[in-house]
């Protein structure tokens, strides 16, 4: 049975209506949701969930993905074939949303879709009149090659990579769940590198001071909108209840959370999106 | 696979109780959750969102649509056979739920459902009790016929069916979604020929002033609650952010709208329910 | 088609990514959420909702459950197999969220399941590295004896059983859903034999004073902190809109409701958990 996710920010019919398309296209379609609670037209935490999530699939999974604000104006439409252990489909708006979780699962080729519908997609709903029959398609082992032309060219978000200096250890916000956990886009392996100078070796009883900052206030003047000091833990439960830590999340990702508790709250984190490790 | 629908306005357990009941009926039953977003009780709105999304499904789904203030009293259940290009059929109370998205589909048969469960249905869950069994039985290729009697008085919820009058058009808004896009009831044909003054063919760069009101405020002497004139476009990128628009949407119908925010916020539209667009 | 459902308190991407490992061990899986939305960390709600729904899935079904603020501590891990008219499986944390539903069902036995992976499961989601693995090899019959150990010191939530002292029915409140009805732990049988003088017969027109407490203030001296007269009745229709009653819920339980409106809301509900029924 063929697998189709969907990756929206769409609440009510409208995913539904993507699956009218796809169940009368390829009937024998097995349709699993990813979420549709991307915060609206938020393409930078459509594209952090969708790259958590689509590499563990099995092979031949049809990802369809759709945050998207420019829906009707010129941007492009992709389909892309990425390539790791496992052969994975995206399809979606050429806006960067799809390029993380195609990294994530290995080596991908990006194609500008065309439409061959002889009825005109409805300019505000792409992923039910272009999207859905692609993926759709592509479900039923249509070759990628004959829906679209190669580009290179696509489009990708301006992220901040996870950098070191001075002892500062600075990343990006990328994602923060529904339990308020602050998910970052430093790996696994740079923060232990960071934290044990050199070890990969976890070391216990360890603390570091943390702080959060804009873009534009981290760009000049560090100026700390909150500086405090953190332990470095395996999991929650190694702190008191609304305690907060840092810990390598289950998505390989260094974390600030709290336990039992909501450490987007008890930050007030909204528009911050640098966080700052200091050694 | 035979396809079975579900619409709520039921939250956390109560679609899954539902779906139980099916699976225990007809194991193969391919689900599909339309939404059980619907308001509480909002049986207008449930009904704008099965006519937007059922009449899309392969032939012979089966929707069951349960918002249902009634449930226990005296009112009738239903099942309803649809043809139009497609069969379909769907299940749920006799208040006015179900008829758009029948007369969407097509021509259709009424018929009121009677149990021939020995089990006492609950008197607060139909939706277990009596439209989940009487579905998947559908879904199973019952008949129809053997499964209720014929009924022409079933209930239609009151409509303002679009109208023109001293270059007035009114209409009614019949759904507000979740990204805050006011939706009404005037359909494409009419907003285009009311626009271009006969013709269909799309106008650049006309504006139209547009107004709100209650039901109770337009009965008599018209009071204006919000008058803006707003640009007639394409899609929502036509306009810069945060700029109100009107637009013919996805579901064929006219809407009021703003590129990457929220109509129903930016108008504080809540209790108002029509609509009128001025040449 | 082997049915898996999922009950979390994980919004977003979580159950997505329990999805893909089960589908990626047992691919024809039917995946059903029963719902995502239990209150964070609340396994006392999870419970309730796990034991209103599991036990009418067929025969067979495996439950997976994770509301586990414990993740990643000391806590065990536990498949159960529960025998009543049928046999299900349910597979969690051992923090008491699986046991009201496995004592529903009807006999049964507890395994403390041990990961066979080589690959370290992380220390802040089992519900992807252990729960949802043990899931999909039950679901394609595996044997549980093969997958742990029995236990019988596995934990079970306190609970303040229905009792009847003075007059007075005293039960506890386990779950209030999306539309405010407060739902306790009375039973039909109790509430009627109570409300009836011994008959289960249902008897009209009888009215009966409510009070709730928390757990605290009912321990000493009795603080009514709400104390109204509801009519017991049939169904939400038998009274006025926005009135309060109380009756039978769909679970089978004593319910405090009001008509088209919420009794959470109604009785501002919040942390009180007792509730007495006055004769």
């Amino acid at each position: 049975m063929p697998i189709i996710t969907l990756l929206t920010d769409f609440r009510d019919v409208y995913p539904a209506a993507m699956k009218a398309v796809i169940l009368t296209i390829a009937p024998q379609t097995n349709i699993v949701d990813i979420t549709h609670a991307i915060p609206p037209q938020n393409i930078k935490w459509g594209a952090a969930a969708l790259s958590f999530t689509a590499p563990s699939f099995p092979d031949n999974t049809v990802h369809v993905a759709v945050v998207d604000p420019g829906v009707g104006s010129e941007r492009r439409s992709l389909a892309i074939q990425a390539t790791g252990k496992k052969t994975q489909y995206l399809v979606g708006p050429d806006n960067g949303l799809l390029i993380p979780a195609a990294k994530t699962i290995g080596s991908f080729e990006v194609f500008e879709i065309f439409s061959k519908s002889t009825e005109k997609p409805s300019p505000t709903f792409h992923g039910r009149d272009i999207f859905a029959p692609v993926g759709a398609k592509l479900s039923l082992g249509e070759d990628i090659h004959e829906m679209g032309v190669p580009i290179t060219d696509f489009i990708e978000l301006p992220t901040k990579a996870p950098a070191i200096k001075n002892n500062i250890l600075t990343g990006e916000i990328i994602f923060i769940d529904s339990f308020g956990n602050i998910i970052t886009n430093i790996p696994e392996e740079i923060a232990l590198n960071f934290v044990n100078y050199g070890e990969t070796v976890f070391l216990e009883d360890r603390t570091l001071p943390v702080s959060f900052c804009t873009t534009k206030l981290c760009s000049g003047e560090t100026v700390f909108l909150e500086d405090r000091t953190l332990p470095f833990v395996h999991t929650y439960a190694d702190v008191n209840p609304g305690e907060p830590l840092l810990l390598i999340g289950s998505h390989g990702f260094l974390e600030i959370s709290l336990n039992k508790s909501s450490a987007k709250d008890y930050f007030n984190i909204d528009t911050e999106d640098i966080i700052q490790i200091i050694k």
